[in-house]
């Protein structure tokens, strides 16, 4: 028994380089929310099934310039930072983090500001056609609890993490933990929070174990980070080689690569996603995939603090495992079609090169460019690989997570792999009409 | 006697790293759509002036999260692209051309083919706040003026060119004015026929010399078109050096830099705009300084087809004359906001460089990052330099080209310098409320 049935054309990944695609299928959901079956317009049964969903009410039927796409999948969003979206992205990270974003995020420990910044990003995220974020919180565990709350009313699926980092060098003292252990108490803490959190409302958040980055933290909040992740296996998230100033940070403090010092401390696991690693090397890459640890790739804000772009062709060639974010707010768009976009873009500035004054065939680093594919690909199967979640394609047994977009375009007749490239490259926030969770309808425009 | 005021926080730019605002002044506008006065909020007379306006029901008050920026103009646009936005942007410029564009842009004979077409980006560009567009139209008057009409229709300003492409070597069979004379001839009916249009409509329309580029034309076409601009005094638009292909093929033909070679038929002028130039050296850039022609950067299709950075910073520095341009379909988007968020980020990855595996201070190329008010700036006053315009600043003496932006994000009490920042970052289409156009409200969200 279907409790709904959804009637239109589809696009959903089936590897980093393959989408497919039907015209005018029927997407059966059961009343768990689980894709129970897909049926194509030629399949005989087409019109039965249809005609039941139809008697039964449960048929949605999507106009033929609409089409569904899984839901997108964030990987890396400071859920703070939202209120200072598009700010101050000419400073260097060092004077963005102290000036900026620092003093901001320390005012998180007010619940009301907290729940109004909260409420209005997880609106903004799943109008956007997200419906899976990892996020980072702050220091404080109220407020977490507030964008937790959030998540659950709009059924988005989050994962959260407290934000840990005491190391009296690299964080002021208005906004630190007080040591090592009191972070990993509260870390703690938060895990039961969410937990119970769960166990009262059957929702979709998981608790995440997060040092803020290797700067900020002390050798032993990142040894008892990595134990509490082991103990409960949980996910962790932090950050990794994002700058040249990140990447040489660790070689001096630890004359290790920041790879290396996260897995020295039991951090970079196959349940790890680390945000940016634009500099991670080939040696680096080598350790993610033994680890089978996931980056988040964060075109946009890469720009303004990577200082070099992520090398996604050659790591998706090597299997490693990558997904994208947006990066809220060292990225200045909640959109994930932006990051897509963003991602072919920079791609192809690796591939071409920047600097006319260089001859072409030295200018860039070839076999960089990614295919729109590729990005589509990071932000739904990429991303849920990275999650071990069962979402981000249309498939049986798959999450019905889901988004109706419209093309706002249709002047010429095109085939439908023009047209998905259109899709990503046209839809904005407005195009969204429809967005489901679970198979449960969450937002409509 | 004002025909209107408009109340409210505007932004303009004064040059090109500098920005003007006022919070809650009074801009007049008289009834032949300029802006007569701009009064400040402690004028003695204020008080006198909106009451004056209010009485007269000709008073516009902007709610507090709301702005009045100067309509923004788009130096670059090929009108019948539109049809293919978002398309086949992982194929090189060749195949491009003659897979996608040519076949496209020949299926304008058709007029109502044409109308749906333009209407429907005429419509589009407005909504994105463009007041002002130079556009490339198609070998086919008819269907040119058909944009001109749609143009007028909605009061956008519009620099429209009638295409001049002859050389077999370059351009298709189906796709091509029959000769240079006939290219020639065409190109003056096109003249008469907006002329002629605007003493009927009293517009704002101005007939362009536009050859397609280089390549597509003959020297004799290129000669002509030279002369007709001379003899018509009229604005020139054509590419130049937009990519190492362009770049080298006039090296091929004529032994001379592409910008050499416009310059020797006469084509680049005080009112050329010449798209891209990617590639243009020192010299080039002399000689257009000399020439005092405008560049046409067009940030997001560079990526696409440039095959480097247009070097803004360097251009801005030595004064040349520069603005923005969206180029559909080589851009994708039709929103200068896009391509001014692209314009800085393409010249931080300049600046940055793209390869890591360079060491930092060999990766990039110094002193090339743009600010969002030298984005800004492009879009708004260097457009209106490069087309003589009275419009792209909010002063006394300026069309009252206008747009009001509401801003999304007001979670912070943030200074004017970032809300501006903010606003230029995070304005889409949605957030464009009202668009005037010599004080005519031409456009409501
Ligand atoms: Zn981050
Ligand atoms: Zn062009």
């Amino acid at each position: 028994m279907n409790s709904q049935v959804i009637e239109g054309t589809y696009y959903s990944s089936v590897s980093c380089d393959q989408i497919k695609y039907a015209e005018d299928a029927l997407i059966c959901v059961d009343e768990t929310g689980i894709i129970q079956r897909i049926v194509n317009h030629d399949d005989p049964q087409y019109g039965k099934i249809r005609r039941q969903a139809d008697q039964n009410n449960s048929l949605t039927i999507l106009a033929s310039d609409e089409y569904l796409l899984p839901g997108l999948i964030d990987l890396h969003v400071h859920a703070p930072q939202w209120a200072q979206a598009g700010l101050a992205l000419d400073k260097p990270l060092n004077e963005w983090l102290n000036t900026y974003t620092f003093p901001l995020e320390s005012k998180f420990s007010d619940l009301n500001f907290s729940r109004r910044v909260y409420s209005q990003l997880v609106m903004e995220m799943v109008a956007n056609g997200t419906t899976t974020v990892m996020f980072f919180g702050t220091i404080f565990n109220e407020s977490n609890l507030v964008l937790a709350k959030q998540c659950s009313k709009f059924g988005l699926r989050g994962f959260i993490g407290k934000v840990a980092m005491d190391n009296p060098e690299q964080t002021p003292e208005y906004y630190r933990d007080l040591s090592a252990k009191q972070a990993l108490l509260s870390t703690e803490e938060f895990i039961f929070a969410i937990n119970e959190l769960q166990a009262k409302n059957g929702g979709t958040l998981v608790p995440v174990i997060t040092p803020r980055f290797v700067p900020s933290c002390t050798d032993e909040l990142l040894a008892g980070l990595g134990k509490l992740a082991q103990k409960y296996d949980l996910p962790i998230q932090s950050h990794c080689s994002e700058s040249d100033w990140e990447h040489n940070y660790a070689k001096e403090r630890f004359k290790m690569h920041d790879a290396e010092v996260l897995d020295h401390f039991g951090l970079l696991t196959d349940r790890s996603v680390m945000a940016h690693g634009t500099m991670i090397d080939e040696n680096d890459q080598q350790l993610f995939y033994k680890r089978q640890a996931a980056v988040a790739h964060c075109p946009i804000s890469n720009v303004y603090f990577g200082n070099s772009v992520f090398p996604t062709k050659r790591m998706l060639e090597h299997g490693n495992k990558v997904g994208l974010g947006t990066d809220i707010s060292g990225g200045y768009s909640p959109s994930l079609y932006r990051n897509m976009q963003q991602a072919v873009m920079s791609s192809q500035m690796l591939q071409d090169g920047v600097d006319q004054s260089i001859s072409s065939n030295n200018r860039g680093v070839n076999n960089s460019r990614i295919s729109i594919k590729n990005a589509f690909y990071l932000a739904t199967r990429g991303g849920a690989e990275a999650l071990h979640l069962k979402t981000g394609s249309i498939e049986v047994g798959m999450q019905a997570d889901f988004q109706i977009v419209k093309s706002r375009l249709a002047l010429l007749k095109i085939d439908p792999n023009d047209q998905f490239e259109r899709l990503i490259y046209q839809t904005d926030r407005n195009d969204i009409k429809q967005v489901f969770i679970g198979g449960k309808l969450v937002y409509q425009n």
